[in-house]
């Protein structure tokens, strides 16, 4: 039959066809969209999706992130980076990066005692529902270790031995090196030195139990119920220097009254504080979180 | 037939049952809900509903708000105020306030230039959604006068000359005192003295375009977007002498995306504003919100 | 010190205070509420939280859940019973029931292959979040057993063999009568019989993947992405002879784009169907949920 | 200098610059994209803006939205549309609308006695907020005509005479027709006929009172007290023949309890109701608003 042959070479088609992601940044000018497009389509490679924002059309900063499929990736890819850097990164002077999205990120977790985040991101990495390879839990406690290990991942226990923390980030950092793309804290109780961020190259989210700015540091339940709000919230957000001052990647609330004790508050927290986390890691392992100075460009629908 | 006769005698009482308001905070001890209930069935009274809250059972804080129906409500009133005082007051120790439901608050209504939150108040109580009686709006400027005339309420601008406060103020008190129950800030942008909340000697709502305790003072929404948040939000809270730090009312808040400029920002939340200082009036307007502290209960559903 | 002594004996009371629940329910008429903390009080009762609703005070349909402190509850109980049959039962006409709060629900989970509403319903369990004690989780299928039993749960596999529901069922009465409070269908994709609702005898709360009443039965995720919904919901409700419209517990709702597919939308509502179905599940154990003809009223804050 | 210079030339540039709209749709193909922007940028254009979305890459139907700075838009308008139709047209086989940013869609309102999302649209597009020319309001009452005309907008009434529907739709074509660019029910209480529907010619756009498709028809807030639903809700979708059946623009909730009466349910909704509403009436005329079959595409942050 004729009309079963099109649909075949479209499913033909269709296995050869791998996907890549091209994450672009740099000073708004005219042209970008198109120029870009060009040198995809030039490399055979058909736009899936396309995001972009601009600060400022007029010498703002631009982002764009585009998904593209083309045959045999892996085998254009050096032709495909050799044009992009050609008219991407010297023509229009924009910095931008090649992903390809079979390759999911490797991630090392930061747990403390507390489970909730740990334990929804392995369970949802199981269920596939995360694009990333857990490579390691890291805990400052043993508590955790068997919960872990039943999924298959290892756990390793690096406690602060005499308030010690530059031996312990040395021993993160031996863990870490070259074994992953992202660490993730998942209500991991210690404060990360300068130096650690500095050391260990790869970005770095954490989950901070309040809606920020508001109640920053410790206690924010606690802080929250001396203050009376009527919602409580968490934010994901990359680690930097400043405590709790980093970009924010998502953010989300829910409604409490004045008869939740701050242990209650802490209980209801908890569930906000695993769904903005896990969409926060979800978003920046699929390349849809782009920094731009202080704040995130996040394309998620 | 016997059983009509019941029916029939509900309905009669019915027509003149009146409805009241009974209000008490106090130290929490045993056997208030039972006392209370017994006063107000010694008065012929039937509980409409009750609400109640306590910090803590063994000697914390004790909130209790009823509503009930009772024939003849302004005929019993005052044996009813006597039993309520020997037995609430002096027995328990406990503070109360009957309030007559039939009654609506009377309300001042503070306004700069901001239309939204004052129009919205006043569309509400024109549909009859509102407690209130709306007695005068004040605003510094005169910009609004119209429209609030349209609504057949009273409208007087009172400058500010030379930076001069204390004489607005004074004009305000003159205007104020003995007129209402109620001062709402819709959006007035003048800070308020401690002096003036001192004289007035009535509650005073306020709408803080930010989710407090973020982005206290001048500027949330341009605040929120230098932070990068992805929630925006509104505060309704008592006015007290620490700008932004009364007790909180009601909140809430909206999703905001990267995309949103601070214009947008600023226009996106004032439908929260709105919303959220409605129902902060509402609330106090049927008697609902009690201050604890610097916090409150609020028995609403 | 005399200021001890106070403290030391409201601590000691404290310690053999043991914690009740009353939940009455009938036909509204004056002078319940009074009634009802005068039995509790000459019983020596504290009364810690009220929640009452009439849907009418004029011959509605009254319900009130009362939490109240009592030394040594056990010990009276026999006594408190036979006040609240003689004034509550008898003199008003009022369905009452009386429940000591340090009793968990026995709780019997059922599943077929989907994992995360199970999943959920055990972490918070083991975390302690519910009031419940789970006695065993059933399944047609066997691929959840491991996991069930890692929590130190029994897990009984009954396999509905060709096409014999009466036989499944019949076996699942043997495992749960006598042994259960109540039955929570954890995404269990098998139509109860009506046999079974009255044979089983317990309360039986099922979650549905979506708001209803929109997309009664199955497929309602694929009902969904076909009608162009913007948001999508889960339905916690306890199960009756009629598919999908029982009495509704809670809801909620996740917004979702145009690009979900199908496989999305699934994924996204999962997040609400646990936390809908953990609420309805904790607030129906602490007694919270009274049904009213094919409504519920919820005390909840 | 020189880099002065192109610095000046760009804010020079800017002051002539004029923005426009292209939304695409039809049958996904390799290409689309790079196509389109090559046009945009031989015409001189710059992209500020640009969605798309692909309900399958293969084959699938396309949807791309897209914002363009030009100088001179009218001069060069006939030379663009010469090429998008060229390319876009006959090559690629889309279907094209090319719009000027800058003409703000022409909208009629039907109302009926109930004011609150009239009054709505009308104080938005009063702000600015909405980027519409509102040319007449239409109601089968007179009851609204000063609340409109305050707003200095046409009122007309067109009653519906003895039941005879035919003569008052042929009055609102003589009105209607070559005068507006969209029609907004905003809870006009009359059945459009499907004769109107094709006759009119342009889109229009109801608020149904409820979370589609649940409570269908009409008393919508009385069937979901009926069904004990916790969430009300409000869907704004454009009209077809099918009653409540039309594509889905927007939706949104509210949470309820079991103390809420109808007219409570009502009044609480109403809040809803104005915001979709007004959502979906802004989304439409930024031309967000794309139709995929019975669904929508909305480019909307």
């Amino acid at each position: 039959m004729t009309l079963a042959a099109p649909e075949k070479a479209t499913v033909a088609s269709d296995y050869s066809a791998e996907e890549g992601r091209l994450v672009i940044h740099g000073r708004d000018r005219e042209g970008i969209v198109s120029a870009i497009s060009s040198v995809l389509a030039d490399a055979g490679a058909n736009i899936v999706s396309l995001d972009q924002y601009s600060t400022d059309p007029h010498g703002g900063q631009f982002f764009q992130r585009t998904v593209f499929q083309v045959p045999d990736f892996r085998l254009v890819r050096p032709d495909l980076e050799a044009s992009l850097e050609r008219v991407i990164g010297n023509d229009l002077g924009l910095d931008w990066r090649l992903i390809d999205s079979s390759q999911p990120k490797r991630v090392a977790i930061f747990a403390s005692k507390t489970d909730h985040c740990l334990l929804d991101l392995l369970w949802r990495h199981r269920r596939g529902e995360l694009p990333i390879s857990v490579q390691m839990v890291i805990s400052n406690h043993p508590d955790l270790a068997d919960e872990v290990r039943q999924f298959g991942i290892p756990f390793f226990c690096v406690p602060i031995r005499n308030g010690d923390k530059k031996a312990a980030e040395a021993e993160h950092l031996r863990l870490l090196q070259g074994n992953v793309d992202l660490i993730v804290l998942a209500r991991y109780m210690q404060i990360i030195s300068a130096d650690f961020i500095r050391d260990v190259g790869v970005p770095m989210i954490n989950i901070h139990h309040s809606f920020l700015p508001a109640f920053i540091g410790a206690g924010p339940y606690r802080k929250a119920k001396e203050r009376g709000v009527k919602l409580i919230g968490a934010t994901a957000h990359y680690v930097t220097e400043d405590l709790d001052e980093g970009p924010i990647i998502e953010q989300d609330v829910v409604r409490v009254s004045h008869t939740a004790t701050t242990a209650e508050l802490t209980q209801r927290g908890a569930d906000v504080e695993r769904l903005v986390l896990s969409r926060a890691v979800a978003w920046h392992c699929e390349d849809r979180v782009l920094r731009n100075g202080n704040s995130t460009i996040v394309f998620a629908s």
